[in-house]
């Protein structure tokens, strides 16, 4: 589209994707790592301001399904962190404790099941207190030894938490259907990032929880990325809390609970690698902090007149709430288009001497590379473009999912697909306990995990389990992961 | 208004307000203080929701005003924690410790000063670089220990923290007026709550700052409570951190800095505490999470038909932007009454029999506790009725605060008007360092504290010292405070 300068990418997406991520999160001034705490990161305002978009529409989708907004401590006390058995030996050696003040001991949280459970024990008495869907917005820790990486692996994660409680295990596993449409209708229609919907084996479920569905995406790279997960707790966290409702018999029963994490910090991760190019990031419109720079190009003679027009069409955008931004500083304007491109402003709209005079802007295109003239007084269509905008970058990160997938009936064969950055799809003996011998034997040999299988559709196995050659029971997803 | 239920208060406000807060917090269901973490709370949808919408003005203020979001972590290194000497001395008391994690020692951030200016360090070229104004929404933590109070005194702050970067001294001063101006138009102007913007004495300056200007705003029981305040650092941070810039002549300087911090969760206690009655909560209409609640009346037979009504008129509201809900529930409606009063919503819609049939609908106003009759078709005249309704109640809260500033000459004066529950203006030496010694008679003597000068509105002395004696240099506000 334009010339490279100084402050662009110097490494291609498909050649060098783990340089191009560091580059592109450096250069488009979103992510800065410079205090130098391992796992924590400054968000920088073009990142916080995505971020802040990103928690908006999720929340109205949430709210909107029946779910209000709380705010827990950040700190638990430890006696509630070790109340349940398979979340403590799951999460404890992740917890940022506190020194000890007094005779507290407190942890950073590192998800907050034993904040909401004795809450429901004291908020709900009775089946018409159900069901009670909450949510917050906020930090967790984790002390990940693995290395960290921006956004990806890190030990502050910038999240949203719903815990929802219910009378029966049906409505319980009803919500987390529920909570894999909210990922759908919020990742997938509006962020562009389509996913793999995966029941999780039985030894890759969340500690604590009965059963976990983690949404698989796809990175550049051929890795998969967890995106929201939800979990069906069943009753195992009322039980060890205690946390009883009585039911309309009037008999008291335990509550049946799930907990969904969709990651703001780890879904901007896949927001990036997906939709960015070469030239840099490309935001979806609609969370796009800019989502149109107007670059007005003027002599010292026109200045004025240029300016004062860009600054109409700025009101006239913001008015009808397209947010709009005007570059008036002194560089060239080939320096701004690189500049507004790397950090992936979807539309820019160019206004000089015969725009001025035509009464038509210029109006370029992040995603396509594409100019096209547009009649100021139907700059109103710009709404529309936004959609189709949109819409062109989830159809492509579509597409690429797509091709990525691949039938595999050998060990060979797995090891091909995944050495090809794919995913293989295979016969399996079981994702119950009984399975984790042949998905270790997987892990040592082809270095690759087995994801699960799909939650919302039953694919049928065809033969045997291409490990222990036993009956097959399921189809399931193996692939290299973040 | 109605009678009163078993649900309601048992005290009234003006008789134990200590009692009444505490009640109002939990029958209202907004705080939880269940899960005995000293100094930590649980906010419940209602104060979740209040929280949420008062971000949202004052964010939306500061970006106005040229500041943009950014998130820091929560926890901040040792290293920097402890780079500007006074700030150390000030914080380190007061700071939440992390247990050691290999070599890093890290704390919950108790203020992000220290987070900031190594980041402008890095960010801050030049001259054209500034000013840089950012801000965070989040937690701050500090270890108080005095006796912790819900939302007035925590350990855990929700808050907003600005951090902004100047060339010059003026700017920078110019930028603390402009926080006051922020207060002003936000605390004061939309949440209706008035305050004193002091400039501390020497003694009570943040640590590390050159000076802070306070918001005092009275207390029911007459004590003042520090809300917002603003901080000149000068360059006592960018000279601890390195922190400079070239200026236009091309020659280093340190930069100029200085901080503002509005808590949400301090001035909820405010707004709580001023505007609500012996009924419970009354919120201003710009902030509730409810602006209006409809109350269908009906029998077994015009069920259906009052509920349909109601239910046009609520999507109505919520067309144009009035945050309304249904109360449909099988309560009686005077127990309806009582419990939407509690919660303070502005406006409350009776629609039965009556109002069916003649299309007037019949609003109840929480505040005056007065009812009319409202033409269905002109319901979209409750938006201006909303901002009728938050002038009455600042216009309440001014004229409680005016009567509390009492002129004194003896020690005697300042004595009775703090024993009456008022504050006391009076002759003093000095806020400077010299001055300490009288007030700290004072806090002895009368158990009150020197709480600083008017910042905006320059009050000459008239005479000598109240104290000491000496020639008078200000006038300062003598009060209890929380």
């Amino acid at each position: 589209m334009t010339k490279k300068s100084k402050e662009g990418l110097s490494v291609k997406k498909q050649e060098n994707f783990s340089e191009w991520f560091s580059q592109v999160l450096e250069k488009a001034e979103l992510i800065d790592l410079r205090l130098n705490m391992k796992g924590f990161m400054v968000f920088r305002p073009l990142a916080a301001i995505t971020i802040e978009n990103m928690f908006r529409l999720y929340e109205e989708e949430l709210q909107k399904k029946g779910h209000k907004p709380t705010l827990m401590p950040l700190v638990i006390p430890e006696e509630n962190l070790k109340k349940e058995s398979s979340h403590v030996k799951g999460f404890t050696p992740e917890v940022f404790w506190l020194k000890e003040i007094g005779k507290e001991k407190l942890a950073l949280r590192p998800t907050s099941e034993t904040l909401y459970t004795p809450m429901f024990k004291l908020w709900i008495r009775s089946h018409r207190d159900l069901p009670m869907k909450l949510y917050q917005r906020g930090s967790v820790f984790r002390f990940d030894t693995k290395a960290t990486r921006p956004l990806i692996r890190t030990r502050e994660i910038i999240w949203i938490e719903a815990h929802d409680a219910f009378a029966t295990k049906k409505e319980a596993e009803a919500q987390v259907q529920e909570d894999i449409d909210t990922t759908e209708k919020i990742m997938h229609q509006k962020f562009g990032i389509p996913f793999l919907a995966m029941k999780r084996p039985q030894w890759d479920k969340f500690p604590g929880a009965e059963y976990t569905v983690g949404s698989d995406v796809f990175m550049p790279d051929g890795k998969l990325i967890q995106q929201p997960s939800t979990h069906l707790m069943g009753q195992k966290f009322s039980k060890a809390f205690g946390a009883k409702f009585k039911n309309i018999k009037g008999k008291e029963e335990y509550l049946w609970t799930t907990a969904y994490g969709p990651a703001m910090s780890r879904i901007l991760a896949s927001i990036i690698s997906t939709h960015g190019d070469d030239q840099g990031l490309i935001f979806p419109f609609c969370i796009a902090p800019i989502q149109v720079i107007i670059i007005p190009i003027f002599n010292t003679k026109n200045k004025n007149n240029i300016i004062k027009e860009a600054t109409k069409l700025k009101e006239n955008l913001n008015s009808i709430e397209i947010r709009t931004e005007i570059d008036a500083s002194e560089k060239r304007p080939g320096e701004k288009y690189n500049h507004w491109e790397l950090k992936g402003v979807p539309f820019r709209i160019e206004i000089g001497e015969k725009e001025f005079k035509t009464k038509k802007i210029t109006l370029a295109t992040r995603d396509i590379k594409e100019k096209q003239t547009l009649p100021i007084k139907n700059i109103s269509e710009l709404k529309e473009l936004g959609k189709e905008f949109d819409t062109r970058l989830k159809e492509k990160a579509e597409k690429f999912m797509k091709g990525k997938i691949v039938n595999c009936k050998t060990k060979q064969d797995i090891k091909k697909a995944v050495n090809e950055k794919k995913v293989a799809k295979v016969n399996f003996c079981s994702i119950e306990k009984q399975g984790e011998k042949c998905a270790e034997i997987i892990e040592k040999e082809i270095n690759a995990e087995v994801r699960g299988t799909l939650i919302n559709k039953k694919e049928r196995p065809t033969g045997k389990c291409i490990i222990c050659g036993k009956p097959a029971k399921e189809v399931v997803y193996v692939g290299k992961s973040y």
